[in-house]
């Protein structure tokens, strides 16, 4: 089966220090005694697959903004000539949450034979205005540094402080009201630096702290191109008809949402689930609990496990008619 | 009546090009044929009164930073010295959303004898590491500009890419998920630059002019100030008793909210009635329905007025006991 990343993730999904170790394991919700699985980077990154910072063949530089605008679709046509390459015929899943999510939905639709089973989480079929103007400010916030140098940065500092904020207001976005208050409150830091505008809060800590981190492990190119290229995908286009979206798909379908998730809002997992119902599909829908907003899609393995696991049950045993 | 604005407000609230324009006026919900209406900027502002543009009268060049951080109590404190100078022994009404809000709650607090009523609009006690959050992240694109050097810019180009981010931070949190959708969906726009990384969607562009706009009216030191003083905000400080908070104070109270407005949360208003009730205050309260998030008590004018007028009148006519 296939794990699909999201925006900042990359193909260390399990094991130590991987983003979905609690889920993916032996024994585990996503069992690797069970299963054989597989996650790659995306087209577009910079944590193994070819993006902006990696070299143009045609000059042995970077590309910067040389690169050429991706889209989701590109990115499992490139995992798709994976699984060609490592010989798999069949996947019996595609999993991902948030951008991993949409890369479901676009297997769904590119690769509808190929797959037995999906599992899209905490995602929807095209980006609302709200969604896009959150990654959009996050792109300024990068472009607006000078130190971007309209992108060609590789042999200077990187755009650092431009990245961190945009990184900042993904993190807001990636949690809820409530974890917030539950994690930080209003609680005050030991004023170290007793000079105005510090970090005060321990928000204001923590956003800084997760912002400055980011920028040590990835690059501001591959965040604007990966941004565009959630923010450009949609499902719908050219479909007037939400019933012809995933016509000619045989596969069974898990779709997983989360209360307190504001960013992806469960009416747009519904809408996914109205959409393969219309088709025929075989669609399960489940809205879990949690207080952890969108993030709750990498911290609630448990619930995510059992899901998982039942659902990927009755996909081995056969029972979605795929044996036809 | 003092009127007290919000964030990037100021005291041209009512006639041509005010911010509450639809509401204050003859004949209007605030009725200028009837009342005495004052509005002024706040301390710290940049349209009027004393803020970090302001030259310091020791060094004869803006106070920058040198600028002391100020609270909402020190705007309320300014206002309250402005009422004794025109000669107002007792304001019939403090009304006010957002941080507007913020002020009349403080003038319940720190003037209880001095005001016959209070109308406190979609606004809280206190923030929540949620909201200070949004705010930190528009201080630290500012600071993050190399053209806000240090708040001594004003010799220079003021930091215009930073506060312009900030803004365009402000504006997602000022709409609604469904406002934005009504307003732009996933529209786009001819592509007169068509560069990468270019406004192509509507809500795109709608926020780089909007952010390009509030750099020519407003000052990114006011703006780290101001939204500072909201975040510090807390009117249960050193209070732990909710029932404690508006003890003593002899007004009538109406608290507004709006269904939609996820910046400033229904409950957070509820909040504050709680506290008057605990305090046996006569509060009344109204949730307000609206698609237009928080930009509701600049936008929902109709509501408001109905809302209001009808208060004043029983405050005006003295039902308030206030006569004794």
């Amino acid at each position: 089966m296939l794990i699909l990343h999201a925006l900042s993730g990359d193909a260390h999904a399990a094991g130590s220090g991987g983003w979905w170790s609690d889920l993916i394991g032996p024994y585990k919700g996503i069992d690797t005694n069970k299963y054989f699985v597989v996650c790659s980077n995306v087209l577009g990154g910079c944590k193994g697959s070819t993006g902006p910072s990696s070299a143009n063949p045609q000059t042995g530089k970077p590309y910067g903004i040389d690169f050429p605008i991706i889209s989701i679709g590109d990115m499992v046509n490139a995992q798709n000539q994976l699984i060609d390459h490592l010989g798999i015929e069949k996947l019996l899943s595609v999993i991902g949450g948030s951008m991993g999510g949409m890369q479901v939905l676009q297997w769904m639709v590119s690769y509808p034979n190929k797959i037995r089973s999906a599992i899209p989480i905490a995602t929807t079929m095209k980006h609302t205005p709200q969604q896009i103007a959150f990654n959009e400010v996050g792109r300024q916030a990068i472009m607006a540094d000078p130190d971007w140098r309209n992108g060609n940065y590789y042999d200077h500092a990187p755009p650092a402080r431009g990245l961190a904020i945009a990184r900042m207001i993904g993190h807001i976005t990636y949690m809820s009201d409530t974890s917030m208050a539950q994690k930080f409150g209003r609680k005050t830091r030991p004023n170290k630096e007793p000079k105005k505008f510090g970090a005060e809060f321990e928000v204001e800590s923590y956003l800084r702290y997760r912002g400055d981190n980011f920028i040590k492990r990835f690059d501001a190119n591959s965040y604007l191109y990966i941004t565009k290229a959630i923010d450009n995908f949609n499902l719908l286009n050219g479909n007037k008809n939400l019933a012809s979206i995933f016509r000619g798909l045989n596969a069974k379908v898990l779709v997983i949402a989360f209360k307190s998730d504001w960013l992806y809002p469960t009416y747009q997992s519904q809408e996914i689930v109205k959409a393969c119902k219309l088709a025929g599909i075989d669609a399960a829908f489940c809205e879990a609990n949690s207080t952890y907003g969108h993030d709750a899609f990498l911290l609630e393995t448990e619930q995510e496990a059992y899901l998982i696991k039942h659902f990927l049950n009755t996909v081995s045993n056969g029972h979605n008619g795929d044996s036809q």
